[in-house]
């Protein structure tokens, strides 16, 4: 029963989220640009950043309303680095629609992302809340570290030796601080006090480390129908995974020297069950999807662990079920 | 001998600048993504935004280092702006060295552009003023439009309808808006009264658009060695300058012809003597050259008259000898 009011609960929260996020673009200014930011906008998603800024908020105390521009602005944020990553990557689709840089062109990829990124603070800067200075600082920092994250991942691209812990260095700042962002904001501007924005960040620490690990995780284990994109692509692209450093590690050999294959080819068009099958097949001689599953679930306890210092709260209840339901997430 | 010491002064401030900016990339972080970011940052250049912060705050009664934080911030956007820009219209080179797309790649120029943002932001929030969330707002106002000036810019590259009016609503966001932000900024930051705001805001408003003009003359009216690129390079490419909308406004028969071919061919590769001749003499022969000057002549003047409502002060001297020093310019 509690899970179907949770759910319902995160429904209309998203539905908050959408809504905001629908009058993000006005009716003024060049036509293409709005249409090509409004597309980015409007493609659904889970919104999780935007709804971890709310719940935080209520953990603490607050109405979550309170929060709803930040929360805005996270999710604007979020995909501002979405539309520039997949001109990165090349990324030809994203939620089953074309990337804005196919759909329009690279140009309009570039500036679209780019005045996402102001209209996002903009939003953040309509937060009412004394913290509101703090709140920019902490969003400054997040840009640029999210940006260092993708150059990094860029980085990695085209090494052969990136470690397991540069991994971690990497998908930390690329994916872990934007989630601790929205926890800690959401915390701030709830009126938390400081330890309880410390667990809500700490949280969010925690949570960013076990969704990244189980996202690698769900690239060789997931069922393709609930995934939604085909398994083994991060194999075929060579992507520097957890799985790939740390099975870099332990292997020898033959299994050694395909894996190495894997990084120096980098990406491949077309599939190739065979070569997902047999890397498949690498990870679990050396344990290596074993510990990426140990390791979600002992990010998710630490995760779990620092919610044990707030009040007991619907929205503490709901960050809980929230959390486990990510981490056991098919897709 | 005034001069002389304006001239001092200016050094000074710009060594300043340039000594703040020297210092905005750290020593940690992803290794290629700070070298360019430091190699867009030393790219010299008159650091104009940046100083019009400072004298602005100045003019106003406050101490240029007050100032300088933002000073920074404004230019970093500044410079933020230029390197997308730069991808956008395919520039190969910017103050006589290769662009950061074509020294790296259009993925480094993609990133380096936006950690710049971010630390454009970073920058500003370290100013100490009570005016803080009113200097930040401004600034998500200035990004957001330059991002709305250039997808005008680029849009008008496709239209043939372009109209003067629609023109002068592009530069006006894509140049102006950072031109009155930073003497904006400037007199906030120095504690101005709300009438030396206005009067500093608006100024640089008129400014902004004197220097736009004068930039679009200078492409046809300047000393090649003086200015340093190729006069003609806006007719060769088409450019949708403040000439050729009105020379089209004004043409008839041949003449006409002759412009609207510029519009419909886009780029060129190579120079073309004979075509910024004929383009130029039919320029002349509308008077559009002298309308142009006209219009710089009148735009400076009445940015000169908003500096009558602020205090005698050097700073206020120094703002109108720089802006005739700007429209007067030979490059």
């Amino acid at each position: 029963m509690k899970r179907t009011s949770f759910h319902r609960r995160y429904e209309a929260m998203r539905r908050a989220v959408d809504a905001s996020l629908a009058s993000v673009i006005g009716a003024d200014g060049p036509r293409e640009l709005l249409s090509a930011c409004r597309y980015v906008l409007s493609g659904g998603g889970k919104r999780l950043r935007a709804i971890l800024v709310l719940l935080s908020c209520e953990a603490v105390g607050g109405r979550f309303r309170q929060a709803l521009e930040a929360a805005t602005a996270v999710e604007i944020l979020h995909n501002f680095t979405l539309v520039h990553d997949d001109i990165m990557d090349r990324a030809q689709t994203r939620r089953g629609r074309p990337t804005v840089h196919i759909r329009w062109d690279v140009n309009m990829g570039l500036l679209s992302g780019d005045i996402l990124l102001g209209l996002a603070y903009r939003h953040l800067l309509r937060t009412r809340s004394s913290a509101l200075p703090t709140l920019t600082d902490l969003f400054t920092t997040g840009v640029v570290e999210v940006c260092e994250g993708q150059a990094l991942d860029m980085e990695f691209e085209s090494r052969a030796d990136v470690t397991v812990k540069e991994y971690f260095g990497m998908i930390e700042k690329k994916t872990g601080r934007l989630i601790a962002l929205s926890t800690e904001l959401g915390a701030r501007i709830g009126g938390g006090s400081r330890a309880h924005i410390d667990a809500l960040r700490r949280f969010g620490h925690y949570l960013g480390r076990a969704f990244q690990i189980q996202d690698d995780l769900l690239d060789v284990v997931a069922d393709e129908a609930t995934f939604g994109k085909a398994v083994g692509g991060d194999i075929i692209a060579g992507k520097r995974t957890f799985l790939l450093l740390r099975a870099l590690e332990r292997s020898q050999g033959k299994d050694r020297s395909t894996l190495r294959t894997l990084l120096k080819e980098g990406r491949r068009p077309g599939p190739h069950p065979k070569l997902v099958r047999s890397v498949t097949a690498i990870y679990h001689r050396y344990g290596v999807i074993e510990e990426a599953g140990k390791l979600v679930a002992r990010n998710t306890r630490h995760a779990l662990e620092c919610l044990n210092a707030l009040p007991s709260r619907k929205a503490t209840e709901m960050l809980r079920w929230l959390s486990l339901l990510l981490v056991n997430r098919a897709a």
